[in-house]
């Protein structure tokens, strides 16, 4: 039932008896305030839900990867003849479904070699000398990093090149 | 810089200059509209930034079992002599650890069978006719359902019992 904040108003005539004015204002004031309030705990509650909405988002979109999984394995726990190699052919799209859904997130895949470190995408876990390329290149990925750079999930691991030791001296 | 609201405190006595005393509400009425608009707008940044936040941390919750998937794939990949049963016991853990993923978001798996058919937590594809289980059962899992029914993330796909024609007659 609180009024909008600009339909409030200002009138400071003269000719208005000032102990109505004074009231008045004071009620403005205090409508400000319960209007502050009320819109504390609203967004509160409303934080609450957006984040609670945001994880069931991300959750059902993965959902379908696990849905994946399951089938293959059903499938080879149903027929033991299957080889292995069968079999991973059917999980590699089930990670390749794993990838897309997080790249829909804003996570995209990356796993470039011969780029240079970036300190922000790489986290180098090994160093090797390596004379054919300039010190700080990405040489190997053991592991996939997620995110572009300005929206992170994870660096990638990476093996980086380091100088020979008598050029470093 | 505002002041909090409790402490703007309210002196309306008589002995105060009245002049005074409305611009004095009018400056406490102007700086609780301006503690109005602040709030609006920081809420508003905060509302995105939560919500990428709580992207981020689920998605994140699921990279390990994308992680797991990869390295059960490459170990086949490197030695095709592997027989598909044991593929698939590696791969059981990595199905069991989404699921624990899953139940650490909230999202607690459920199949249970034998139990009566609730439309929160159960989505009905198949109806089988049953004369030994009362109508309303649930006689089979076609895909188990994830969420706690407050909070769903989706319902179980069952087969659930009817009862026979000659009876529904």
């Amino acid at each position: 039932m609180t009024e909008q904040p600009d339909e409030y108003g200002v009138d400071s005539e003269s000719t208005m008896d000032s102990e109505r004015t004074v009231a008045e204002l004071e009620d403005r004031w205090r409508r400000a305030l319960a209007d502050l309030d009320n819109l504390r705990k609203r967004y509160a509650r409303e934080l609450d839900r957006e984040r609670a909405d945001e994880r069931g988002r991300v959750a059902l979109a993965w959902l379908p990867v696990l849905d994946n999984l399951e089938l293959a394995l059903d499938h080879v726990q149903r027929d033991l003849s299957h080889d292995a190699g069968t079999l991973a052919q059917g999980l590699l799209a089930v990670r390749d479904q794993a990838i897309v859904v997080l790249s829909g997130l804003g996570y995209e895949r990356y796993d470039e070699t011969g780029v240079p470190f970036d300190p922000v995408r790489h986290e180098a876990v090994v160093a090797r000398t390596e004379d054919k390329l300039p010190p700080g290149t990405v040489l190997e990925v053991l592991r996939a990093g997620y995110g572009d750079g300005k929206r992170q999930l994870r660096p990638a691991a990476v093996v980086v090149s380091a100088a020979p030791a008598d050029q470093a001296e």
